[in-house]
């Protein structure tokens, strides 16, 4: 086995360039990623290695041979598959790495993220739900030093950056929500789709999870009438008739 | 292996921890549990202990060694797992089995629970759809002693209580509702989602499986102007146009 | 193996005993027969055997074991299982068997015929769509002797009758229906869900994909405006206005 | 092994005759296929020979053994299984073939085409959305001669062909498309479903999955009242309220 192929071959099943596969392949059955939309990184815990998806591929099909991997110092590729090119997302995902200290991060082409961003402005926002409380704050808890959720009577607010013709051109509006929403795991790109990270793919998949179930909650609450992000018991003031 | 294991660990897919798995993956796929929402709990038919699913684990791929196991006595845990907190439901199955005799509990995040509770004040209603005969109606045949099932013609009626910032504050409310709803089976919590419980885990799966079908249906009909719990030919009069 | 055992053990998937179970796990999961709802039998086209689903089994976990078995001529059950109550649909699809020279008979609690139910009177109608031409006409070639299916330009005509508290009193209305329907392979029952029939499983397998392919398509173009059995080049002008 | 056997059997997945039964039982889960409804066809890249799904056949249960395969010269059957008849898709495989130097069409009832071909009138349009990048502008690149993709800003255009009772009558509007639409790659007939073809199947797939991405997005748009192809910054506008 050659040394590029020590890097994604793995009887682990957690092991990045499996998970990769994995999960690339429950996601396009969820329909986050059908016709090669849609992308995925993690980053390796202990070599700190970028694995990515690369541009193109069925992701129901996507095979660890598939996979690009790229030094988080230097960001030369340690390995490039010969069929494929690197994805578009790439330095939108490097992005997360180096400033929000991701350990993973999904990009889907969600129905949900993309109807969302044509209803509503500038930001994503939902209120007073449950499943709020699957996000994190962006907090931390000064004595535990854990990371603090949402809790069920916060906003959820998630900025809605404008799409560019080419996913590198997001670059500069990703990095001004990091500034402008600092504690923000997600961001969603109008008429396109949404990234969502987290400390660790684990992390990432439950938050992008959570994230689809409330954009499509917020939908339906729209549909009726309902401000998604209106006061609790003002539901039936707004609900649409009959 | 140790006597903790012996707990968790057994061949027969009947088994109260290798079944928790099964359903929490099936829940998943159904949308019901995404983003580590909602939990199940099975009291072992046979010892009486009482196994619950951790809080905060990905539903598709719990294993039997991530559940805890509970004392049905002194409420103490026989068994629980080191990564895992317990679920901040725990005290709320215990309830279920402590005051309505359950045999097993299900507690999901169904969309069509949250939106139910959006369009329904108290009370969520349906009545005169043959899927309401897989409810049981609470009472007992007095010669058989077998449980007597809704029929055609009964209203469901689920109580809707209001949710809280921390599950255990559900408490209080849900035992309100075992007094107001001595025959319920369920008790639907706004914004959140929904407890659903019965003498066994088959019964209860059976109960959330009509359950969730009855909600999705009654959310139709109020999209198409008809009041789910309608009489039978009122639903021309109401019908939406065109 | 008791001679009962042999009527439901085969290595043949196609035996009867094992198309039902595989089916009754593919229809729950295509969500027509959760809760228990929903039922089917399959005539063995050697032994003219009726095969029949028990009441209240969880439908994707059906095993051969837990079939009943029905001597046609007789009507006498050639096996029961001791743990379960025979459906309580067998003699609405025993009518089918001697009415309609059907060879199988699938029975679900489909949201789409519950709902197009409510939004159709007596009889669900729609016309001009190519999936209709899956179904048959109910005349036969005079050359050939083969069913003729319908045209692309037909109108397909299922007749609707009104739910009851038992499912044996809806055996008046179903054979009202075969009088009045002679060509149909289907009957809708109102708030309820929908039984569908053919000449041997496969048949009636297809139909009922298609009628509830169908049915949900009518449901689609009713909220758009657009009545189901409107005329080719007639929709624009129902098309309910954003 | 008969010389007709060894055109259908390999243990390759990627051969054609593999590669028909993978994709019909995908697409069949996919609500594209039920009821016997589409058909699909790959050209074997070295033989050149047309591999057919014959008529008739439940798409998840298609076996090699089921396949037509012609001659791409004489388009005469090279296999034909005694059980089934050819498509009716036939005709209209062939033209893309010979019309367009297809590798291979994928023809479904896919839904959200037949509901597509409601609210448009002779052309489906949508525009501003990133999956539109998957679908091919028909232009290639001058220096690489590789195909050059639709940009995020511009409108996929289909044309929408009308239905007619047998489908080797679509032949003549077919071929007006080729002419009226040179780059499309796809062609959506009224009240029936869509054809998408593309260099080889894994394309063609690609396309398809992204054309009904895009056609599932434009129902949902219209439904609150966005034009599909409207600019970007036009969605309020239109926003119908609640």
């Amino acid at each position: 086995m050659s040394s590029e192929d020590t890097l994604i071959h793995s009887d682990d099943p957690r092991h990045p360039a499996n998970l990769i596969c994995t999960l690339c392949k429950q996601f396009f059955y969820n329909n986050w990623c059908t016709g090669t939309g849609g992308g995925i990184s993690i980053k390796d815990p202990e070599t700190s290695h970028y694995y990515l998806a690369p541009s193109g591929v069925q992701k129901e099909q996507m095979r660890p041979e598939d996979l690009f991997v790229m030094d988080a110092q230097t960001l030369d590729y340690l390995r490039a598959p010969k069929l494929y090119k690197p994805s578009a997302c790439t330095p939108l995902f490097v992005a997360c790495y180096q400033k929000k200290d991701a350990g993973a991060i999904i990009h889907t082409h969600s129905q949900n993220a993309v109807v969302c961003s044509l209803i509503f402005g500038d930001e994503f926002r939902i209120a007073n739900i449950e499943q709020i409380k699957a996000i994190p704050s962006g907090k931390v808890d000064p004595v535990t030093m854990k990371p603090i959720a949402l809790s069920f009577f916060d906003t959820l607010r998630i900025p809605i950056i404008e799409n560019m013709a080419h996913e590198d051109e997001l670059i500069d509006d990703l990095h001004k929500t990091f500034i402008d929403y600092p504690n923000t795991c997600a961001v969603i790109v109008r008429r396109h789709g949404i990234f969502v990270w987290g400390p660790a793919i684990d992390k990432a998949k439950i938050f992008n999870e959570a994230i689809d179930y409330l954009m499509e909650l917020a939908i339906k609450m729209h549909k009726l009438g309902i401000p998604p992000d209106c006061g609790i018991g003002e539901e039936k003031k707004h609900l649409a008739g009959p």
